[in-house]
Parts: structure tokens; sequence; C-alpha cells
């Protein structure tokens, strides 16, 4: 039996002093539960003199990860510095040393992940990457292990805080989203550049992570429609909520029997399901397995201490193994490797749902009936209007929401009405989810 | 490697039918994740010919469990018969001849704990019983495994479908307690003799699980305080709708530093709280760790299928354990057994939260200051006060609810309340939680 685990970190940001931080101040609890002490050996990275949230030994602190990957005493390499290299580099190098990992890299999974899988397969290298989606929530585990038995029917989630953040204050503040942006910005909850978090681009790499792990796949991360959140206006938010909606941005997956459906857009959900209810940065998971139902799962999906428990976690889940002796004891991705496939997503065009239509149209009559009758002849059937008090210029809002209909249906029919000279701006569309999302 | 893993299955009755449809439907899907084979040798059962939901083999089904427990090419023994007896003796000769058990039984694992966990760890022997707590949601694999490293400073969790149900029931639709309980019975949502449920019982054995996991401690039943939800009537719910919150039947557990408060009641909660949200039958389970913060986890807390889901995921866990050639890998009680110790449960007495009150008051001027007059002497202070319409004769509602006050203090005060001439029947009391539960 191995007397200790040592690991060693590359990567001393946000998440890396937080990860140091449990090691040490937790090291007891951990002794107590894993059996064994966990040591903290070395940590990397480019800055040893930047002031930080922690005290770390100066003597532990190198610039040279190499002198982690290359330790001979060192088990576990815990890459935390993000980015797709030299992070993929040092976990290749790491992977090729014989030495376990854990990252919370979901860019790097989601564009590299079947070459780095692959590559641990071969050593009999586990990699841990609960952190990579929805930060302290155990949404790997519970995908990899408690629904291991399930066919995943569906997974609703709620898989970015900046989002859910500016999105909930839109909800609840009726402040528009540029106002929100900044505030978000100089919180801390957006980055300044926030086109990865408000295009939708990190959403799109957790739930490509997800779709792999459910469903024992290979994902094109280019499959997955993508739409972000910069588009919702107030009126937006206050027309749902009169229809009994909440907008949130949803990255849904649907098993369509052949096929699976993948896609990211913000969405209209019923005021009262759980995911309504997730406010401010949280993340949140709602999946349903055919045996198991309904599985929600909720927390803060960023952070440093919420995210460095989860680092923390699979650190021990590794030490786990080695000190039994044994390696990868759950197939890295849910499925034996030789099991995994390549599935097709289905087009959005194919998919089928409910639709918000927020039409910019002349004030004059006549003008409902020709948008329903364009509507009608798309196979599109309403199923409820607003059209709220009269402008003596300009444009006026026409509200519609749908009966399912195709997305092939919509744009066709929404390429003709917007055309039509009784609509004088581009028409919002928004997807409802309602009946499906039990 | 082994090349298939072999279960026995005692008790055949509505989880153990789940479980066969499991392992029989899903066995492609076990295979592919798992490696190998997971086959149903034998299942025993004291009635061989009732018509059940699935079709079993009935060359595998024996009244003899001796035949799965004396097996030796059974590896795992799954124990759904439920009670104390021979439940107990049957895991304990299972451990005995060296064989891993999976078990649901909540009761049995509260009442009986410390022998059959201290049984396993002598003989190296796992015990999952995922499913006993939270049916299908992953609670103790959350505590044991993604909690890992975190203080729980608090778990707010609800625990029982039957009671959920009928409060749901009472809230929504307005219908008073004995209404709804017949109709649970009707529904199959309760038993025909409710007591186990209705009083609290069957949350207490859950709640004494979580704690003796989340704590490493031992835990005696009696020490949690624990009060059932009959006395709730239609006022309360509405009083409590009134004030903003909605009453639930919570398990409560928050780390006190020293000591560990522990209790069962029902509970006012604000009404914009997840676990607020918690509708018909179903449980959640409200975790704040000191590094995690808040998760949230929410499911099918009982049925066929969902406990059957659990019920398989604790198996293909041990069965992966196995085909790596090891067993026990995560200590059986989440802390190594070396390590359990008795922690104090604080006294009832001692809690300190915020209170309800509905005094059944004359109608008569000068109530309301007596009333409030013994509070104050005892040290309550008064958070807020309802006095609905007068009545020319009998009781009328006085309804308080109180800032944070010692219970201690809370019953000195009642006792002499009702003691008054101006009240007519026992006090209600509910306690509240709101500030700390975040």
């Amino acid at each position: 039996m191995k007397e200790a685990i040592k690991v060693g970190l590359i990567g001393l940001g946000t998440v890396g002093c937080g990860v140091y931080k449990v090691l040490t101040e937790q090291s007891e609890l951990i002794r107590k539960r894993l059996g064994i002490p966990l040591i903290v050996s070395r940590i990397a990275d480019i800055d040893v003199d930047r002031i930080r949230p922690v005290r770390v030994p100066r003597e532990i602190i190198t610039t040279d990860a190499a002198r982690i990957i290359d330790d001979p005493e060192i088990d576990i390499v815990i890459e935390l510095m993000g980015g797709f290299e030299p992070a993929k580099t040092f976990i290749l190098d790491a992977i090729d040393r014989g030495k376990q990992v854990v990252t919370a890299n979901k860019a790097l999974l989601a564009t590299y992940g079947d070459v780095i899988f692959k590559t641990a397969e071969a050593g009999c290298v586990d990699i841990g990457f609960e952190a990579s989606v929805g930060g302290t929530i155990p949404v790997i585990k519970t995908i990899k292990e408690c629904l291991v038995a399930n066919n995943i029917r569906s997974l609703y989630g709620i898989m970015n805080g900046t989002c859910n953040y500016i999105l909930s204050r839109m909800t609840d503040g009726g402040e528009d989203f540029q106002t929100v942006l900044k505030d978000a910005q100089s919180l801390g909850f957006a980055e300044s550049d926030p086109t990865y978090d408000i295009e939708a681009i990190d959403t799109a790499h957790k739930l490509a992570i997800c779709l792999s792990l459910a469903y024992g796949t290979r994902v094109k991360l280019d499959d997955i429609y993508r739409q972000g959140i910069s588009f919702i206006s107030q009126s937006d938010i206050e027309f749902a909520r009169e229809l009994g909606y909440t907008i949130k941005l949803l990255a849904i997956a649907i098993d369509r029997g052949g096929a699976v459906e993948a896609r990211i857009h913000p969405t209209m959900i019923p005021f009262d399901h759980l995911l309504s209810s997730v406010g401010s940065n949280f993340n949140a998971f709602h999946f349903v397995g055919d045996s198991a139902g309904s599985v929600f799962l909720y927390g803060q999906g960023a952070g440093m201490m919420p995210t460095a428990s989860a680092v923390v976690s699979d650190i021990v889940d590794i030490g786990r193994d080695l000190a039994s002796g044994i390696a990868k004891r759950v197939p890295l991705r849910s499925y034996q490797e030789r099991e995994i496939r390549d599935i097709s997503l289905l087009p959005i065009d194919d998919i089928v749902t409910n639709y918000y239509f927020r039409f910019s149209a002349v004030d004059r009559p006549g003008v409902l009936s020709k948008i329903s009758g364009v509507l009608g002849l798309n196979n599109i059937s309403i199923a409820s209007v607003i059209q709220k008090g009269r402008r003596l210029e300009g444009a006026v809002p026409v509200v519609m929401t749908t009966h399912k209909a195709r997305e092939k249906d919509v744009r066709q029919a929404l390429q003709e009405i917007d055309r039509l000279d009784i609509v004088l701006d581009k028409t919002i569309i928004i997807r409802i989810e309602d009946e499906e999302l039990i």
C-alpha cells in the first residue's frame, strides 16, 4: 500500500490557489477519508512572485512544468492553466510518463478530447475532469456512475454562470443587456471580452463533454447548434413573463432514437419549473434517465472554492485507485473505449419545438392576417397572440407563440414574413421548451 | 480479469422487479460501460408464483436465500426484502461468505449499521446503499465522494415522498390533511398504516445515514428530534403563504462546531427557495459544503424504476472493483473505519431558530398584550403578528413569528401561555428556516 499520494499542480491562478487551499487546509479531513496523506509536492506557474490569495511556500514553486511532469515521485498531475497550449502538451507528456491527470480544461477536452482520451487509454492513465462541467456540481460522476444503467432521454442544462447572471438580472431588475453586462464585468462575473460566455462557446464545450459521456460518442463542436444571448431585449423578458415563461440560456440534448438533438439557445421555460428558479450565476442540470426519471442538480458552476472542491474530489478518486494499486477503474469516456462511436446530431433544421415570435409590424389593420397566413402556409400553427397598445407611428410588437413546428418551416416562414412591407425589422425568435420539459 | 459479475437477488417485490428489469433490459448498456457482463444468477423470494410486473425465468427463482448466500459463483448479494429480520442475518451471512452486498434497507442500516459496517470492514466486503436515501438521487455518492474534501456545514432535505405529496397537495389544492392522506393511500403514495412516513420515522432513518457519512459518526436514532406532519392544518398552510413561506417536512443537519444539530419537523421555508419548488412526491437534498458552497439534488426518492436505477449503480460500482480485483475502495461509512467516532447531537432544547406560533385565543382586547408579555419575559422577540377578523364567540387565531429564539425558552413560554384563560387550545408551533437557508 502506498504511504502517500503526491500531486503536482500546473497553473496557480484562481482555481489553482483554491485547490492548494483545500489540499492544505483540509489535509486532515482528506487523510481521514482517503486513508493516506495527499501531499502537494510541487507547483508550476510562469509567475512565481505574484501576490496570491493563498500562501504557498516559495521552495515548492517552479516556472518549469517539466519538474512536475518528469518527477518520478509525483503520482498525479493537475493541469489548471487552461487554454490549448502548452496545456495539451503538458497533459500528453504527463500521460506518457504514466502519471494520472486531473484537469478542469473544458475547451481542451471538448476540442482535443479524442486524442487525449485515446492516449490516456493506451497508457492506462486516468483523467479526472469533474470540474470541467458544472464546477462543483457532480455532473460527470452522475453521468458516468450514477446514471450508468440509464439511457439519457434528455438533458437540459444552465451551464454558464455569466449568461445566467445576466438573464436573471434582466428578469428581476428590468435592466437591459448592455447595462447588466457592464455590471457583470465590473463584478468579475464576466470577462472584459465576454464573447466566449455570451455567444455560448463555453456552454458548447460543456454540452459536448456531456454528450460524449452520455452517449459514448465523439462530438464535433461545430455540429452543436449555438445561439448567444446578446439579442435578448427587455421586451422579450416581459412578454415571456406575460406568457408564463422565464428566459434561460439552455444547453439541450434529447435522444431522438436514431439521432441526438443538441442545441444551445435562449429558451423560454415554464415559470414553475425548477430550472426557472436557478438565479444569479448558478448552474443546473436536469437529466431524464429512462429508469431514474428526473434528476436535477444545482450549484456553483465556477469560482475559486467550488471548482477546487470538484478538482479535489477527482484527486481523491484517483488517489483511492492508486492506494488500491489500480488505475482507470471507470472508463474515461463513460463507455469502454472500444465502444466509443460517432453518432449523428440532428441538424437544427430538423428539430421540432414550440416558438415565440416577436414581429415588428406597422400598426395597420390586416397585419395579423398577413403574418398568420404565411405561417399557416408553412405548417405553423399559432398557439397564442399578444398585440399591445397602438402607436401613432413606427413599429408595434406583435407576439405569437406556436404549437410544435419544424425549425426548417419556421425559418422559411420568417424569411417570407421579414420581406413583407408591413414588417419593419427582423423578427425575433425564441424557442420554447414546455411539454417535454418534465 | 473476471469474465462476468454474477449477482443474486433476495426479495422480488417492487424494487426487486425493477432491479431485475434494469439488469436484463439494459444488459448491453451495462456491458458497454462495465466492460464485462453482469448476470442475475438467482433470485430468492418467499412467493415464487406471484404475478409480477416482470417476467422472470422460473428456474432462477428459489424460496431459499441460502442458495444465493452459499453459492460460491455469486459475487454480489442484493438484499431488497426490507425489514430487520431475516434481512440482517442474510446480509451478515453474505459478508461472512465474502460476498459484496447491495441493499436499499434504510431502517436496517439506521438501526444496525454499526454491526453491519464493522463486520463488512473486517471481512473486506463493500456495502452499496445508494438507494437507501433519496432513491434515484445520488446522495450517498455525493457525501462520500463528491464532497469528500468538504466539511458539511448544513444539509436540508425533503427525504420522504409521502409527506411531501401530502403537504404539496394541501398547499396547492387547499385540502385538509385527512382528505389528502386518504387519496395518497388510494394512489399508492402512502401505506395503509402511514405512521412510518407521516411520523417522520422513515425520514429519521435517512437523516441518520446522512449524518453518519457526513460527519464520520455513529448516530443513535433516538437522539434525532422528530416531529410528524399530521398536526398541520389548512390554516397553517394559508398563514405560511401570507408570510411568504411554504411548509415542508425538512430533515435538518447543521454543524455547530462542537455539536451537530439534527432535527426533523414541518418547517416554513421562503417561497422562492428551491426546496419550496419540490412538489408532488419528489425528494431533494440541499447541502452546503465549506468549499463547494450550495449543492442541491432533486429526484424521485422512491418507486420501482428510480430506486432500481440507484441499486444498479451500486452493483456496477462494486462490479468495477471486482473487475479490477479490489474491494471496498471507498470507506463504507465515508471515513476510514478507525476514524469513526461518536459525536453529540445538540439537544432540541438548545437549538436557536425562528418560530411561527398560532394561538387559539379568545376574542377580547388585551390578548395580544398578555401573550407578548409572556414571550418577552422568556427572551422571545416578536417579528410579525397577524390577527384576523373578529368572531362573536369562540377562538380566533393569533399568529406570530419570532426573531431567533431558543427552543427551551419557546417551550417554557408556551407552557405558560397555554395555561392562560384567554388561550382556548394548545398553541401550534412551526419552526421557520430563513436567513440560514441560503
